[in-house]
């Protein structure tokens, strides 16, 4: 089947999903019979464009790269759709397939959510990896999907394109998902990890991941537990069945962590980790984020550095982890793919 | 869909998949619309019979845990059908997919291979998790399901009910798999791990696992690397897509690693565990097992105990790895569940 896709936001993980796109179109068409055009591309700052035909792939990130806007695409035509807004874009392309891919607001999920909104009010499939839209209007947007009757995936708002979700519905078909519990924020782990094996303090193992681009100039959502805590209430929601906000989640972050108790944690046998939990027992839902000892046992323990790892608590296979990575432009433009991908199958 | 299902063996892992079949049948129908009868099950020890209206599969379990036979299921009936071999079975029994669950051989694969085969001949899927047909005759048995527009799938051959096929379909779709490595083999996981943590010599850590039924009493197929060899070239073949045979992997086990070689790797920060290893470079397939010193930040350095685990490393992204129980009935009877699931979704 051929697929034509819009993208809403052409930064990172846009620019990586299209780069992804076009390396692999032969792969996908051959091993998967999967072929996808772009259609429309609509970015607050490198303008919008409609093709009903088609965008050459290669031209777009070859323009963005040297700091163009899309208006150079095809200077002369199309300028007048420049001046589109994403919702102006959504309702006039022939989309199958919105890719939402905006910056993130964990505390409004906007504008993203409106994006959302629109697009499968339309009919349109949407997937994407914003965590504001999957943390705060979850269930209300899988309830709009399914009356319109489309897809509405999200695999890379939590462990970037680390399979969680198509995990879950493929793998673990028919069981009862008793826990989650994982590393869910690269920053903090990156952080603790030198705090440990380097000998570091907090603020030195702060300062080293904003120099190396792991952590914002104000670190507060990762190192407050803001992050983790909008994914573990991502998954409480998305595969525990739950319905909660991030206001009904514990959260601690790991600034009160000093080196002190990391290297007294590390004698004793133990490793500190952030961990985000989330557990069902009947229909109640107890999620949280906090700094906790882990055993070095734990596979979760023995997860380094900016990686990602989450352990499911199963009715029926016992406790399985998976570790990826957690970020990255080539890796979260990895799980918009799949997402379209997922959707493929089940249409094909 | 409502799928009819043919046991072929109904020892520990045909009884696991029963029970799970059993408990889970509500949930399974309201969550994904999956229905399935047992028509027919063979078993050398344990009798035959033929059910084209579905058996009762408490009562079968309650016999057979009872250690009475299928004979006794519905006495005077159907006892002409207990004559049967598996061949007629599979023949006669109007199965939509039958489940090989008959004993591993790793050397030949049969019986297993000529079940699969006439199931396959006769249009119907086949689910295994026999390594004997997978490591010897994977290519042919894909070959000839695809010509008959059958799905031949082997889920529980590696890693037991841990997603390790599916997972690597549906959550790595277009990507390259350039490595896989792992720890594929229980038994020799936990006497290395006894070795280490508990201080014990060879010997003793394998009388334990002697004990805790986690080896046979002819503990050669795990110790010497067949067990994990037979599954690694599985996944040369299955993932990587190569052709290889066992012959044309290189092995060595545990059995020349000293308590002193463990304890001084362990001082050195290192720690021995029996790798399988299968590397691609172009058409070109290097498989093999053998006791590998890794480093504590390997993510597979921390699986102890009976626990496996495999890491993949991918083009786009990365590494990953996938931790969970490598063997077990309900485990296993969960991978069995699995592939005809994957089969319900793609056929719904």
């Amino acid at each position: 089947m051929k697929y034509k896709i819009g993208l809403i936001g052409c930064g990172t993980v846009g620019q990586g999903f299209l780069d992804i796109l076009d390396k692999k179109a032969e792969t996908l068409k051959k091993n998967l019979g999967f072929e996808a055009k772009v259609v429309a591309i609509s970015d607050k700052l490198k303008g919008s464009l409609l093709a009903p035909r088609g965008l050459e792939i290669k031209k777009v990130l070859g323009l963005l790269s040297q700091g163009k806007t899309l208006a150079d695409y095809a200077p002369g035509k199309g300028q007048k759709d420049s001046a589109l807004g994403p919702i102006e874009m959504i309702e006039r392309c022939d989309a199958d397939i919105i890719a939402e891919l905006t910056y993130t607001d964990i505390k409004t999920g906007e504008p993203a959510t409106s994006y959302i909104k629109k697009a499968l009010q339309t009919g349109k499939h949407v997937v994407t990896s914003n965590k504001g839209p999957a943390a705060l209007h979850y269930p209300e947007l899988r309830d709009l999907a399914k009356k319109k009757k489309v897809y509405f995936r999200i695999e890379g708002t939590v462990m970037s394109g680390t399979p969680v979700f198509t995990l879950t519905e493929n793998g673990f078909a028919g069981n009862t998902v008793k826990e989650i519990k994982g590393i869910l924020n690269g920053t903090t782990n990156f952080i603790l990890s030198k705090m440990e094996l380097d000998n570091m303090d907090y603020r030195e193992a702060l300062a080293l991941a904003q120099k190396l681009g792991y952590a914002e100039a104000d670190p507060t959502a990762d190192v407050e537990g803001f992050d983790a805590l909008a994914k573990i209430v991502i998954l409480s929601n998305v595969i525990l069945g739950g319905n909660i906000r991030p206001s009904d989640a514990t959260r601690e972050g790991i600034t009160g962590i000093s080196r002190d108790m990391v290297l007294a944690a590390k004698q004793e046998g133990f490793r500190y980790k952030l961990i985000a939990q989330t557990i069902r027992e009947g229909t109640k839902i107890t999620a949280g984020v906090s700094p906790q000892k882990l055993s070095l046992s734990d596979p979760l323990a023995g997860v380094m550095g900016a990686q990602n790892a989450l352990t499911f608590d199963l009715d029926l296979l016992g406790k399985v982890t998976i570790q990826g990575p957690g970020a990255g432009k080539t890796e979260t433009g990895h799980a918009i793919l799949q997402d379209i991908l997922a959707i493929h199958r089940d249409l094909r």
